[in-house]
């Protein structure tokens, strides 16, 4: 069907939306439940009903726009808050693209014979109780003593902050009974790598979202004098640490290609010049497409872990902070997309995300999709993310062919 | 000549300067030019003047406690200013047996041709402006744009904190145009290192104290997301400081048995999760008894943090912090203690000293000499720090009767 989005209009929305949370830093601040998060909601509520949707909050504060029809919901959308400091594109270009392809629908009077919902779900940045609270209390697998327990990544308490809202951790854990049934989720998402820009590409099909575990470890060892306690006498937790990132990422790199290692968090005790490190916390995080590759590194990266530590005099302690398992776009979304592609003259490919988003928690429970475009360079969650508009409208544009022919 | 210290006497003065800057934590908190500093200061006087030497202080603020004789003076001495939370035997004990050494001298009235001090050194650990604030300002190696642009470890500029003091810049610049001249300078000190008790040993004869060089560095490389980024096309700063680090203590262990190298103090940025590291900052301190060997190591290690870097698309960086240089302590002087503990029936042993003093700093004008006491399981600048006051006893006899040789 020849109907197409209109970009002037959407890429409007997305600048309108960027202006909501700007911080002094050039970037875009506005975690879930903040401030400028209410004024978004808000925002995005109006852009809804002016639309003709019938808009909808569920207790997790997720929001929807629906266009009625018979049988399982197609839904599209992605998530409107974002990291400290972030950019104005991602999440929010698959949030204001599905409500734009929902617009072009209704314009046009295009027949569909399942309802349409456009989709904004709540803190999948992770800034309040770790990712994904708006997704997985939608598919009612939200833990209720992580939200009890959960302080915001500012260190307050998730029950504070809730109540500067009209949510509760009650309305968070019964949100999933509020639902329709989902036959498909499709996410538009700007790819936060640079395999699209590097092959020249302007879709990427997702077929794969990696799955990962996160970890917050320690070594332990013995703070004593750097001048004083001879090398071989020594229980430094920090060489331990530098011991165990290397061979981690050697075993990953050699046996596990296409896999990823992370230590991005340190923090070296009592950390002064002529001090031997005697302890040391640190996050670690891997991520794997496949189930057998991440329980085969849970095994393996753990078990040298606590052989680096007894080598080296040193004590291993670790605690899981989540974990995700990855997910197989299914072969009909797959085709689907790809025809659609080709239709539309497109140039695409396929490729795994290594990024998680709300479509893999989504999956659980209906026919997951997700489209990339490219961003400059690979970088996202900085003000310097930045798309080409031209790329952003041949996304929307597969979005709304895929979304006509799934509600069909 | 038959002459003891006092042990009850000087325990009893130790105990009672510990309680002047004891904090919350159990420790002593006494920085040069703190209140607590202040107190001790006034402390130390009067105990000076009750024991019949005369008092002096020069501009940098290091008191001394002198009783006449002919030629150049015999100094003995170390420090009463503590780290942040530290012990109360580190330092103290120095200048308080050296007390004690010169009131039994007056009060058996032992002849002496040369004249012989007591002398307390002002910020030996660097609390201010970088180690030895006090001996190097009294040996006239006080460098003014260090003072001037120098601030605390709080973050205070010194400037500002010597406005609180009796001092100033000048008078620190000119301290060393009062000194007499000197012809030793003794130290008696805890090991804090375990060598002492590993070989039940009760007197450390200092044969050599290391040098070091101190550097401030960093591995600047490029903040990605840990999901989307390949390993072999990051750029991961906290992998190229934990390659460095390991090769560093490689090759010293392997090819410098006995010196030191060490990274103590880590920050890694952005320092989250999911990002791969940009950048880390890190210590990087090496030390060794031989001027050739530290010569060798600069050269080496930096030559191999650079090509750590370029293998791994990083950028080092580093700045010098502080260096000293290795001082061997003459055979006069090791003679002569080694005679004095014979004759006293003492178990020694000869051992380097791997942490610096004072003393290496009084070498540029004085023959220096160190003495050791051992220290329980090798802890210092901590509450745990702990002596027998046995050791003490003997540590100070034999100070004692080095002093009646040099002065003699």
């Amino acid at each position: 069907m020849d109907i197409k989005i209109n970009l002037e209009r959407l890429q409007k929305e997305i600048e309108s939306l960027a202006q909501i949370g700007r911080d002094s830093q050039g970037g875009i601040t506005r975690p879930s439940f903040s401030k400028a998060d209410l004024e978004a909601r808000d925002w995005l509520k109006e852009k809804i009903e002016g639309t003709g949707l019938t808009f909808r909050e569920d207790g997790a504060g997720n929001i929807f726009g629906r266009t009625e029809g018979e049988g399982k919901t197609i839904m599209a959308g992605s998530h409107i808050d974002t990291v400290i400091n972030g950019g104005m594109f991602d999440g929010s270009i698959g949030v204001l693209s599905a409500l734009e392809c929902l617009r072009r629908i209704k314009e046009e009077g295009v027949k569909h014979s399942k309802p349409l919902e456009v989709a904004a779900f709540t803190d999948e940045e992770g800034n309040l109780v770790g990712d994904f609270l708006g997704s997985r209390a939608f598919i009612g697998q939200m833990n209720q003593e992580t939200l009890e327990k959960g302080m915001s990544q500012f260190g307050i308490p998730f029950t504070k902050i809730l109540k500067q809202t009209e949510f509760s951790i009650q309305s968070i854990m019964e949100a999933h009974t509020q639902r329709p049934e989902i036959e498909a989720f499709i996410e538009l998402h700007i790819e936060q790598g640079s395999v699209l820009e590097t092959e020249s590409k302007t879709i990427g099909i997702v077929d794969c979202i990696a799955g990962k575990h996160y970890r917050w470890c320690s070594f332990a060892g013995k703070a004593s004098h750097a001048g004083t306690t001879p090398l071989e006498l020594r229980q430094d937790a920090f060489l331990g640490l530098a011991d165990f990132a290397l061979k981690s990422t050697q075993h990953v790199a050699t046996e596990h290609y296409g896999s990823m290692v992370t230590v991005g968090r340190v923090s070296v005790m009592p950390g002064a010049f002529s001090i031997v490190p005697g302890q040391v916390d640190f996050s670690f995080e891997f991520r794997s497409q496949s189930k057998e590759t991440l329980k085969s590194l849970e095994k393996h990266l753990f078990a040298l872990a606590e052989d680096t530590a007894s080598t080296r005099g040193l004590r291993f302690s670790s605690k899981l902070v989540d974990e995700t398992e990855p997910v197989k776009i299914p072969p009909r979304i797959l085709d689907i997309m790809k025809e659609e592609c080709e239709k539309l003259e497109y140039s695409y490919m396929t490729l795994p995300s290594g990024a998680g988003h709300d479509v893999q928690i989504l999956a659980e429970l209906a026919e997951p999709g997700m489209i990339f475009i490219p961003c400059l360079d690979g970088i996202s969650h900085s003000p310097q993310e930045m798309i080409q508009w031209e790329d952003l409208e041949k996304g929307a544009n597969l979005l709304l062919q895929v979304l006509i022919r799934l509600a069909s």
